[in-house]
C-alpha cells in the first residue's frame, strides 16, 4: 500500500426533507448572506429552491439568487457571479443542483478571494489558496462534486474544458435527498451512473496493485451501482435504488477508492477521463456518455498492459466465470459494454451521435495533449498518437 | 434506506515516516502547547516518542508529557491529565499510542473545559458541548478511535466502563503509520482485529435490511481483515497487511460501515460490545478477546430473528457455498469462531480463562442491564434474562 492522504471534511446530511436544515448548516459554518447558485428552471418550478430559500430565511440567513448554469458549465457563468458576490457582500455559497452547479460555485468561491481572472487557477497560472466556504444540495448523482476536491469548468471562448483540485473545494456540507433525483430523465440518470462507475474506476484501474481495503471497497461501489441503475430507470421512483445510486457518487469521488493507491485519494489513471474532456469541451457532449462511449476503445488498448488487474475487474465486478485471465478480462469489458448499452448509453463516438474527419481526430489528440505537452493515463502512459489512436478505436 | 449524516473531518495521513508530520498538523489546527499522552514504556523505547516530540519542537510546538495510560483507561489518569493540563495551559492534545490513550485524550479535552467531574458525561448527567482539539499517532490497529466519535473510559472505583460519543471527539487528525504496528505481539494482534471486525459487525447485523452500498463496503472491510489478520500474525513484519488492518480498522467505525441505518452511523447492534463491556470491567480481560468469547453465543442466540442476515454474512464474507438459508448462517458462525480460534482468540469465556460462578453471571446481566434499566441489541432486543442466558451460553 502507498502513502496517502485522507480528508473529507464535508457534513453529509442524508434523507428526505434533508434540503430543510440548508440554513441551519450554513448558519453552523458561520455564513451571514448567501448566493444561492442552480441551474435550469426545473429547480424553480418544483419548488426546491424556494423550499431551500425558505430554510435560509428562517435561520436568519440573507440570501441573492443566480440561476442559468448550464453543463459543462461556463467561465462566463463563473465570472458573473463572482461580480454579483462583490457587489452584494456574499460570505458563503449555496450550489443547488448537480455537479455543475457545484463546480461553479467552488470556481466563484476561489475566485472570489483573487485579484486575477479566476482562468488563471485553470491554467496553473495561480494556486488556490483561499475560498469563501459553500455547501451544496445535491439534485443529481454523478460528479461527485458535492465531497471532492474537484471543480471542473469550460472556457467558451477557446473550447478548454479543465479540472482543478484543491481541498478548499470541499463543500461544508451536502444536503442529499434521492427524492430530488426521481424526476431525472432516464439519459441523464444513465450518465450521471457512467460517470459514477467512472470515477471509481479511473481509480481502480490504475496499476496492476492489489490494495485492500480498498479494492474490495470499489468493487462494492461499482457493484451497487451497475444493481442500481437498472432499477432506477425501470422505476424512477424507487427511493432505495436512487439513495444507493446517490451515495455510491459520493463515495466513488470522495477519496475513498483511492486510498492507498499514494496521493490525497485522486491518484488514478483519469485517461478516459481527459480524453472525454476535449470531447465535450469541443462538442459539448453529457459528460458521463462521453465517459461511456471512449471507455471500450481505451480499455482494449491498454489491456496488454495489465491482465490481470481487467481480470479481476471481470470476476468481482462483472461476475465473469473464466479462469483465463486473458479471457476473462476480455469478457469483462464487454460485460460491461453490454451494462452500458442496457442503459442506453452509447459505447462510441457513433452511438454519442459523433462522425468525426480525421482533421478532428488530431485536433482531439492535439487538444487533449495540450498541444503536445503532456502525456496521459498510469496503467498505460499515452503519448499524443496513443490518444488520436484510442479516439480512432472509439468511432 | 434510513436517512443518516456522516461525518468525518479527520485529516488522515497514512504511511512511513507519517509521524514526522505531527507537529505540521498540530500548528495547522492551532495548537500552541500540547500534552504528549502515552501509555507504556514501549512507545519511549522504541524511540517514537521523542520523534513526535521533535517534531512538535521542530513546528514551534511547545510540549508536557503525560505517560501511563492502560488497557481498559481509567477515569483516574483522565483527571490526572486534566489537572495537569490545567497547570500547564495546554490547548492541544497529542495521544500517542492505541484507543486506551485516545480515549483518555477525548476525556481530557472535554473534562478540561468542564466545571464538574468529567465521569459525569458517562453518566449522562451532563453533554459534551465543548472540547480541546487533539490529534493521534496511532500505534495500535483495533479501536477505530483515531477517526471515530466513541470515547471509553473505566471508573475503576466502581468498576463500570462506560462509553460515550460526540462529533467533537473525532480528531482532527490521525497520523497512521503501518510500521508502528510491527512490533505488537501476536495477541494483541488478533485481538485488535477481532475488534476491527466487531465494530463492522455491530454495525451489519442490526436487522435483515439490506443497504447498498454499504453492505458492500462492509463486506469487503471484513473480508481484507479476515484474509490479513493470518498474514500479519505469520510476518508480524508484512506492510501491505499492517496496512491493511490498520485502515480496514479506521473505517470500521469511523461511521462508513454504518451509513443508511439511521443516526449517525453508529446506528446498529452493539450488544457483543455492551455484553463485553461489563467482562473487561469487571475482570479487566483484552476487549477484543471478550469480544471474540461472547460472538458465539450471541450470534446463535439471536440468528432465529435475522437467518438471512447471517446466511448473507456466511456467503459474502465467509464463502460459505450452502444454498439453504438456516444451515448456511450456522456454518458462516462456525467459520468464524474457526476463524477466531485460529488467529488464536478464544471462542468462550472458558478459553477466555473465566469460570463463572451463578452469581457472577447474575451480576454481569445486573450490570449490563444497567441495574435493570436498560435493554440491549437491536437485531434481538436483549432483557436482562436473555443477557443472562448468552453469558451462560458462552461458557
Amino acid at each position: 500500500m502507498r502513502d496517502f492522504q485522507f480528508y473529507t471534511p464535508t457534513q453529509v446530511v442524508f434523507g428526505r426533507d434533508s434540503e430543510q436544515q440548508t440554513g441551519q448548516l450554513v448558519r453552523q459554518s458561520g455564513g451571514t448572506k448567501a448566493l444561492l447558485l442552480y441551474g435550469g428552471g426545473s429547480v424553480v418550478r418544483s419548488g426546491l429552491l424556494g423550499r431551500v430559500s425558505a430554510s435560509l430565511r428562517d435561520a436568519g440567513v440573507a440570501c441573492v439568487e443566480l440561476g442559468g448554469v448550464v453543463p459543462n458549465p461556463r467561465l462566463s457563468k463563473v465570472q458573473e457571479g463572482i461580480a454579483l458576490c462583490r457587489r452584494e457582500g456574499v460570505d458563503f455559497l449555496v450550489a443547488v443542483g448537480g455537479g455543475s452547479v457545484i463546480d461553479s460555485a467552488k470556481a466563484i468561491g476561489c475566485g472570489l478571494v483573487y485579484d486575477g481572472d479566476v482562468w488563471d487557477f485553470f491554467e496553473r497560472k495561480a494556486i488556490v489558496t483561499h475560498s469563501v466556504p459553500m455547501g451544496c444540495v445535491l439534485t443529481l448523482a454523478a460528479t461527485g462534486s458535492e465531497m471532492s476536491d474537484s471543480c471542473v469548468i469550460t472556457n467558451e471562448e477557446n473550447g478548454k474544458k479543465r479540472g482543478l483540485g484543491s481541498n478548499l473545494f470541499r463543500p461544508r456540507f451536502a444536503v442529499m435527498n434521492p427524492e430530488l433525483t426521481f424526476t431525472l430523465p432516464p439519459y441523464q440518470t444513465a450518465a450521471g451512473c457512467t460517470d459514477i462507475l467512472s470515477h471509481t474506476m479511473e481509480r481502480y484501474f490504475s496499476g496492476e496493485e492489489e490494495v485492500e481495503p480498498t479494492d474490495y471497497i470499489a468493487e462494492g461501489v461499482l457493484r451497487t451501482v451497475i444493481e442500481m441503475a437498472p432499477r432506477a430507470l425501470k422505476n424512477p421512483e424507487d427511493y432505495d435504488a436512487r439513495a444507493a445510486i446517490l451515495w455510491a457518487g459520493s463515495l466513488s469521488h470522495n477519496g475513498l477508492t483511492g486510498c492507498g493507491r499514494g496521493g490525497n485519494g485522486r491518484i488514478g489513471d483519469w485517461a478516459c477521463h481527459q480524453l472525454e474532456h476535449e470531447l465535450s469541451g469541443m462538442f459539448d457532449v453529457t459528460h458521463g456518455a462521453g465517459l461511456a462511449a471512449v471507455f471500450g476503445a481505451w480499455a482494449r488498448y491498454v489491456l496488454p498492459c495489465a491482465p490481470k488487474r481487467f481480470a479481476r475487474f471481470a470476476r468481482n465486478v462483472m461476475c465473469v466465470k473464466e479462469p483465463d485471465d486473458g479471457k476473462a478480462a476480455l469478457a469483462g469489458i464487454e460485460a460491461f459494454e453490454a451494462f452500458l448499452r442496457f442503459i442506453g448509453m452509447p459505447t462510441n463516438l457513433r452511438e454519442l451521435g459523433l462522425t468525426l474527419t480525421d482533421a478532428q481526430l488530431d485536433e482531439l489528440a492535439w487538444r487533449c495533449s495540450f498541444e503536445g505537452t503532456r502525456n496521459i493515463g498510469s496503467i498505460r502512459v499515452l503519448e499524443r498518437a496513443d490518444m488520436r489512436e484510442i479516439y480512432r478505436l472509439a468511432q
